[in-house]
């Protein structure tokens, strides 16, 4: 799939199928998520690989946010864990990296914050020196289920709110 | 450019040329930003894009941190502001999405951290409510210069070191 097309149509998805993801495309994904530019190189980021769907972790995993759901039962879940002190900013590049390349796959995605890191961080078993920054859940997309919670929907603000010129005021 | 080729090969890099960027690609560059997924659909951030090449924009917030000199210099810099209290991660996820779209037109780019905010944020003339939380320089790449400062490379961790399965330990 072409780059732009990629980066442009991807939308945040929570419904998975039942069906699990080719090692290959596997590869694929934390390939991306390993690619990413950080802070000088520092690549303070570790990656967590959740693909027993039965697996212990993702039970516990569960108490870490009240919208953990997607983690526990997606086909291939990776919680992105950070060195403390290093930037957020370096989790969402290495993310995206992964959610796009998924997308150019035909794998939906989406970030599963762990409000409870602590609760996320014993679960994983992390060392003191890292902490739990996000999960994202990827998945072959559900069909649209009519019944389902309405979530805000996908619109962006128009390109003119968004974009200033030189100077906020302008 | 193939989505994955593009994700795998971007390198972040500081030296460009003195050559603009047309209008119809900054347009993409900027719609990679905006069509990316946020916290809830928050979408967070704002964009000060910086491309009067003697603009006073440019000297003001060279002071803004020790790294700022693509950010002056750079043929399109874009500021990403961030609305206080949200996470950078979702900065990131903007930031990557621009990046890679920029890296599929043969445009490179660096992030530039501001370590001075309220500098950066002055030059800008910010509201209250938004931080200046990362620069981002992009231009058409310049031949390697022999004696530039040597960087640390941007080579990546070996896979076995990056991942784990299921827990830390495994």
């Amino acid at each position: 799939m072409d780059a732009y097309e990629a980066i442009v149509a991807k939308r945040d998805r929570r419904d998975y199928l039942d069906k699990p993801i080719p090692e290959d495309v596997q590869r694929r994904i934390l390939q991306a998520g390993r690619m990413a530019g950080s802070s000088s190189n520092t690549q303070p980021f570790r990656f967590v690989v959740l693909r027993d769907p039965k697996g212990d972790v993702r039970q516990k995993i569960g108490p870490a946010g009240p919208g953990t759901a997607p983690l526990v039962k997606a086909p291939l879940s990776i919680v992105v864990c950070l060195q403390r002190g290093s930037r957020d900013f370096d989790v969402g590049r290495t993310a995206q990296n992964m959610m796009v390349a998924a997308w150019a796959e035909g794998i939906v995605s989406c970030p599963v914050g762990l409000r409870e890191e602590a609760i996320a961080s014993a679960a994983l078993g992390l060392p003191d020196d890292y902490i739990a920054a996000i999960g994202v859940a990827f998945g072959y997309p559900a069909p649209a289920d009519p019944n389902a919670p309405v979530r805000p929907n996908s619109q962006r603000l128009p390109m003119e709110d968004l974009v200033h010129y030189e100077t906020w005021q302008a």
